[in-house]
């Protein structure tokens, strides 16, 4: 197996070399706006890692792993106009610098552009899987808008909806990989189930970096989730520990429309340390981490192609950018 | 050959029973809810008659129909939200029921679902037929907003708008029925041709009926292009031919936003009838009506079956409803 970077250098090279239509402009000079925003690139790495270590040729994997790149940022396209967002990484969103109708128009090709990479392996089973998955986000997407309406959120409610949004595709990149490769159904179906853990990991990890992340290598403002009142790991069981001073306290952070930035922020946060949900969000973590190492560890591979999986899960989960 | 009404029969029976999820409820109640508006079901009912003209089974080709339909009816949800239009088929539009976000993201669902209705027919030719038919009607989409900004749009311009958004997916539709049959190539290419002319003779009645259409029938208040300023073909041609006082005319009723409907409306179609655009679109809706005739002309097919598509394309392209 190649390292992450090589990995990454490849599907960077395949994404910049797509060749949209010039015409019409207005729709696929957005996406190749979005598409050259960068990101971590991670869901295609793992379907090229997936592949190699299933004893594939990465080559053959790239047409997929383009395609599960185009799907996230076509999700995120989405996304940023039903959030109202103006920034993605560093930059103005696309429904900011043009307008909603390009974000909406530009985004539903991107998927079907998407669908036409996963298309070009001529594999059906990975039409299905792919499609199986994208219905799983946009249901994920749904419930994390539907409990921004609601104070009764469970965890499980909450990590369902996290697994759903955010870490099917994970798995669906490993899976997709290893089939590419002639993968046995059952190695196929443990690295789908290591994906699902690891984004698990990871996305808990976001919602921890959130709020004890350095601003320097966060990417984003500190306390952006605590602003926003989002229902992210760390406010649901905060919400459901806090009782008596501290569950006022709680609420007049989240209802007090005049509280500064800073004041809230700090305010919430000594909260969350008070309540030890800083403590439970690293336990789940360090759970899920768990279950991802376990699951690559009953894959059949190679050694070393084992510790590269379990290297990068352990830094997706502690990651501190 | 069955009839039309029978085929329709199927489609409608189809759509019933398709078992959404029952949660999350936002995602889902507003497909089934857009998906029971009803509609002409024209593109599912070309696909189940160039089947069995082909000699195959409707039965087998229903799936693919539906599918075409519901992603009709995706294009539909997210072009209303851009439109930012209220009412469809007499009913609330899904983003004024619920709002922008619900129509967004169970449009997106409804892109997937139709692709997974596609994909069960476990035949790659239609997967890709159905992805490059889905790019084209964006990029029609795409045209067609840029050329409300535009006042030189040319009729070659108007008639390559139209044949994306609307008519290669009546060409698709045909084809795809004819490649579940086993049709040969040739044959479900020249029902791909004859769908498109088909679809352009439908597009220009549309723009005919907006201004002459029957209230009773039409189903849509007569004039709403003329008073959106839409660029249909008969703008496009009168803005060409109207000279002198006419263009002054024409330009008054463009601009004058004191105008009221009934006298902008009476003005712009009495230039329409003065300027001879009215016949300039009958003539372009024969010639395309007629091009669809020659092309079922040349498929080899039984001729009663033959009979049954040109009457139907005689039917949209003199459609008084």
């Amino acid at each position: 197996m190649k390292t992450f970077q090589a990995y990454l250098e490849m599907v960077n090279q395949a994404i910049a070399s797509i060749a949209y239509p010039e015409r019409p402009l207005h729709l696929y000079e957005p996406i190749a706006y979005h598409m050259s925003l960068g990101g971590k690139r991670i869901r295609p790495v793992l379907t090229l890692m997936a592949c190699e270590a299933m004893g594939g040729d990465a080559e053959k994997a790239l047409d997929a792993a383009v395609g599960l790149e185009m799907f996230h940022n076509f999700t995120l396209l989405h996304d940023d106009v039903m959030d109202n967002a103006d920034v993605r990484r560093g930059q103005l969103t696309v429904h900011r610098r043009w307008n909603d109708n390009t974000a909406i128009l530009s985004g539903d090709t991107m998927l079907t552009i998407a669908t036409q990479f996963i298309a070009r392996s001529r594999d059906l089973r990975l039409m299905d899987l792919f499609n199986k998955t994208a219905i799983e986000i946009y249901e994920g997407q749904q419930w994390d808008m539907d409990y921004e309406q609601r104070s009764d959120v469970t965890d499980e409610e909450y990590i369902n909806m996290i697994r759903l949004k955010t870490s099917v595709l994970l798995g669906c990149a490993l899976k997709t990989g290893a089939l590419i490769a002639g993968a046995d159904e059952a190695d196929a179906d443990l690295l789908y189930d290591a994906g699902v853990n690891m984004g698990l990991a990871f996305q808990l990890r976001d919602d921890v970096l959130d709020v004890w992340g350095d601003p320097a290598t966060f990417g984003k403002e500190i306390g952006g989730d605590i602003m926003q009142g989002k229902k992210t790991y760390l406010l649901i069981n905060a919400m459901r520990l806090a009782q008596g001073d501290d569950a006022d306290e709680l609420r007049h952070w989240l209802n007090d429309p005049y509280a500064t930035r800073v004041n809230k922020v700090a305010g919430v946060t000594a909260l969350y340390e008070r309540l030890g949900v800083r403590q439970l969000a690293e336990d789940a973590i360090a759970r899920y981490n768990d279950l991802a190492v376990a699951a690559f560890n009953q894959v059949n591979m190679a050694d070393a192609d084992r510790q590269a999986f379990v290297q990068l899960a352990n830094r997706l989960a502690g990651r501190n950018y």
